[in-house]
């Protein structure tokens, strides 16, 4: 099996070696992800499925069952960021693909049929965007959003999936009714360090923190750094840094006491007019709060709201995200988690920190998340990394839910 | 008086008023800083001076004395940084060419030849290097300056003053003899509020604070900001803020202390990859430290070096800038400040946070520097202002100088 894994990992990746200094650039509707798609394509129908892209470049493969109705879906994606990892996507098309092999391999037929789907455009880096492929599949895909998503040439949206050889007038057409599909469960890499901290080998996620996102803008007075004494300055910079540090102790004095971890994140700053001889008039920061507990988002949130009236600065507060966390569906989890009896390996309940295809798949289909391990956590960098061993007892995992599934 | 200031300046500013919301771009060896500087021509041949540009654009303006031997020189720049005010620079030129209008007026002459010098290229907007052309008087500038500086259209400061029409090749020759000027003075809006918040009317300053720039690269480690927990970063932007806290509290105690005033200043911060869904895995700060006692920025320096070695990131210092602050010409200095008696108006004796011509003439010639208020200390910005009671008093102070300085 691993043999297969090391195999088709390269194959799916376009590549000879893993090895890549600069990683992997499969950017969003590019001709790299329309090629690694080519290969799913070829690999899936080579495993007996018959193979369909949806109208916005979803590629669907599918397995019938010994009876029709709705299908056990499987998936994730094959895009990657610039410069990102062969495994954040590709871990969970390569450990579906080798689950249904391992179908074929034991003679195994399922009661339902099967489908293993690869999304388009799952990262963000390109349109700012994430999950555009699940969206449309969900019907959360708006118009809106084709006309005024850009990438950094000014293409938009719209135009690049033109450009994939898709008509974006048609996308309402990739929503599938409810009733096409029983569930969907999702592999990825974990993306952190939880499982291997833990112990375990695989891990189950109950829910996706989905992020607050805000933007704050610090205002004080520009003014020379050289003529301007200490006692008569209004700095910006200055004050961010309370703030950052504000931020950092909130949110460590949180998880002291909450019963579900939270992070919040100063992870971008500007500074205005940022030039060695002026004094910073004005910082603008990106905060970044995740939790699957959205009470605790709120909570993070409300003391950056203190401390933004308790300044002696103008600070504006916007509101760039704020998207509920979602549950994923309690009964595909405890399965998932159940899979330590029929597999041995051991499990780890926990919560994903990052978005997922699978979160738009939840709001119409009952979904569940499983986790492998990744190297030092390693994600969005040449360096990400999947054991085979690891890739192989996801391929298991993935394999005995499938039997297990419609029981 | 008040009327030709207030047509005189308008001139030098090529506008017909001072109210200009986008302020005075006359960039280094630009069309515009030369247009400037043919009204100076103008305005100092209808004076009866003798007007010559040297070899690098520094245009010299001359008036026999009744004896021959060296000159006591006056004057300041016309160029401009980008959205700049009209009276940095503008005004010292003004109030020189007015002290020499009030020398006719008065039917003054004097034994000595006097100087009233425009210099070029003050600003180090366009190319990241000031005080070109008095540089290359006081022969402090070198052919590595020509070939290395270079704009943002990539244009080297050789090539630009070869486009104003002089030959790169012989900026030697801009050189003066120690022997052809007796002193040099200059006027100068002092942008910043010492002299308005010590209830004076003028401020004479005794040295010039240049900076030490330091550039600091506190390296963490980038990481998912959802899959990481709040306990197993390493993020770079916290302990920047703490030393961007750590560096105003220093240089606020080093104030109380100390006998000279201090500033230091976090200008610039860029933190990388300042992406929303990235933990910060570099941050790196630009900081200007400014005293005119250089022991008292060697001090600040120090405590940085303290932080530096007591911090448990990995944080790298590099010297950008350690220029010796400037001490002026004692014996000028004083006369200037016994100005007080000739005019009635009252003397703040100061230091200069900021970098003149005139700390490079003082390197071969007795100088001294003489400041006038502005409003609200604004400079370097649209809305910079010196009132012309503030312009004719600043035309007293150096017509009085001028008639007694060689006493």
């Amino acid at each position: 099996m691993q043999t297969w894994l090391d195999t088709t990992i390269r194959a799916l990746n376009l590549v000879e070696t893993m090895e890549q200094p600069n990683g992997f650039t499969r950017l969003s509707f590019s001709k790299e992800e329309l090629e690694a798609q080519d290969v799913f394509k070829e690999l899936a129908t080579s495993l007996g499925m018959t193979v369909r892209t949806d109208a916005i470049g979803n590629v669907i493969a599918r397995l019938e069952g010994r009876n029709s109705g709705p299908a056990y879906a499987y998936g994730s994606h094959l895009d990657t960021v610039t410069n990102g990892g062969g495994y954040d996507g590709a871990a969970g098309i390569l450990t579906a693909l080798g689950a249904v092999k391992l179908l074929k391999d034991r003679d195994q037929t399922l009661e339902y049929p099967l489908e293993v789907i690869c999304f388009v455009s799952e990262e963000s880096s390109r349109f700012s965007m994430s999950t555009v492929g699940s969206k449309a599949m969900a019907g959360m895909l708006t118009e809106e959003q084709l006309e005024t998503m850009v990438d950094q040439d000014g293409v938009t949206l719209g135009d690049a999936i033109d450009e994939a050889g898709y008509d974006p007038a048609a996308f309402r057409e990739a929503e599938r009714d409810a009733d096409e599909l029983r569930s969907f469960v999702e592999l990825h890499i974990e993306q952190g360090m939880r499982i291997e901290n833990a112990g375990k080998e695989y891990g189950v996620a109950r829910a996706i923190a989905c992020p607050i996102r805000l933007k704050l803008t610090i205002k004080g007075r520009a003014g020379h750094t050289g003529t301007t004494p200490m006692n008569q300055r209004q700095d910006a910079l200055p004050e961010a840094s309370e703030l950052i540090l504000f931020v950092q102790k909130q949110a460590n004095a949180l998880n002291e006491s909450a019963d579900y971890p939270l992070v919040a994140t100063v992870s971008t700053i500007e500074s205005y007019p940022n030039a060695m001889n002026v004094i910073p008039g004005e910082v603008v920061l990106g905060i970044d709060i995740r939790s699957v507990s959205d009470a605790l988002k709120e909570q993070m949130e409300a003391a950056i709201d203190r401390f933004i009236s308790d300044s002696s600065f103008d600070i504006d507060k916007q509101v760039l995200v704020r998207n509920p966390s979602v549950t994923l569906d309690a009964t595909i989890c405890d399965k998932l988690m159940k899979l330590e009896n029929e597999t041995g390996y051991t499990c780890l309940p926990m919560e994903s920190g990052a978005g997922h295809d699978v979160m738009n798949m939840q709001t119409k289909w009952p979904s569940g998340l499983l986790f492998i391990p990744c190297k030092d956590g390693l994600s969005h960098h040449p360096n990400e990394h999947a054991s085979l061993q690891d890739l192989e007892k996801g391929t298991e995992l993935l394999y005995h839910y499938m039997i297990t599934a419609g029981r």
